[in-house]
């Protein structure tokens, strides 16, 4: 049976005990039944991932002891994906996939047809630890507060790449750009699509970049997943993490 | 506001009066709010895409006059996806997205380890159904009912490329197997992974192609996923279809 990863933000050292409280313990203790005993791989972006074993089961909380290093932190590089909130279920199934398929960033942007209200912050930052706990990630990507499209497009900075889904079909294959744009954002707008005034002003962004994404229209989370699995194929360099050791 | 797509396997053809009952009927007095005079969409593989009018509302039924031809039928050729059943919303989500990205079929296929009783075909159906309206498809891939695995590498023309998730990572990169081999069907296994013999059973098919779907073990769903895309990246020119005409 899998040891189960846990994400713990606390510095993991050889020795360290630490204490997993709330919600998490709670997981731990019901939801995946860790007896005493049992294994559990901790890890953070900056520590890396360790063995550690459950010393402890208290009412609360769940203690572990940090064993030993497995595989030491390594970055992992990848895109930073902005979009506008969509409907919560289409909305919790992108975070999963974007960090399934390697995104280093989310940023909500509030455009003029976003429909739907922002998902909590902390429902999808949960959402986005179990993915990269289930796919073996040692980051968990941050997730932005929401704020208006405008407002991130004045912040970044304009000379990095972005690419925009061009439903005019006439953006460069999304392969193709990845390979000429390694360092690329990428933009998927709400389920009605940007307004005129704001594709008149994306499209004066110097960077931008218009993309297509296939032959079809896709909904907003299979668009901001097919450029994502764009940049995995086409730059398997940068996509490549190092393989755990096993325990 | 975008004029409602509605796959009807009826024969289309201008004059041709229609009556759609039961939950089609349902969904589009109910849902889509249709009223006498709104146009709607008709489409299926043979015919292509029609505009038709709804002439009357019944109380089980709305009837549809067809009018004139938008798009003719045209072939829509796609990847087969034969994959093990999976929990119920990851597998809606699974039939939603391989439609949206052009797969041809679905082949739900039982393994040893799959552990969930496979989708009631009724409602699967309906889920490609829907996904092909809204991606303006004009072919639904049709899902085969489910078999055990040797039974359909059994029945399978065994020359027929198929391309297997190879977990050891040695397998090739899915674009450049889509180049290879365009025609190669994907096979996609159950979250457990597929058992020693049956691994051992699949090296031995002589069209299997091992490839390698990124730097990561992915869900069932974003695997499938993936392969597709890889699909769309690869083989532009397959993939492209026939753009509507302005209605």
């Amino acid at each position: 049976m899998t040891v189960p990863r846990l994400h713990l933000p606390e510095r993991l050292a050889a020795g360290a005990t630490l204490a997993v409280v709330g919600d998490r313990a709670h997981y731990l203790r019901h939801v995946l039944r860790l007896k005493e005993g049992d294994p559990v791989h901790a890890f953070n972006a900056g520590d890396g991932e360790w063995r550690a074993v459950i010393k402890g089961i208290g009412r609360h909380e769940m203690r572990l002891e940090i064993e030993r290093l497995l595989r030491p932190a390594v970055p992992e590089p990848g895109p930073t994906l902005a979009f506008a909130p969509i409907r919560r279920n289409r909305l919790e199934w992108l975070v999963e996939k974007a960090v399934e398929l390697g995104v280093a960033r989310l940023v909500p942007v509030i455009t003029q047809r976003t429909v739907v209200k922002p998902e909590k912050a902390d429902r999808l930052a949960a959402i986005a630890t179990e993915a990269a706990e289930q796919c073996e990630r040692l980051t968990v990507p941050p997730i932005d507060p929401p704020r208006p499209l405008p407002a991130w497009l004045a912040a970044r900075a304009p000379a990095v790449p972005l690419f925009l889904a061009d439903e005019r079909g006439e953006g460069a294959a999304i392969a193709e750009a990845w390979h000429r744009h390694p360092d690329a954002e990428i933009l998927i707008g709400p389920e009605g699509g940007f307004a005129p005034e704001e594709v008149e002003r994306l499209r004066a962004v110097p960077g931008v970049v218009p993309v297509t994404l296939g032959p079809r229209i896709l909904r907003a989370e299979t668009a901001a997943l097919y450029a994502l699995v764009g940049w995995q194929i086409a730059r398997p360099a940068l996509a490549r993490i190092s393989p755990p050791t096993s325990s």
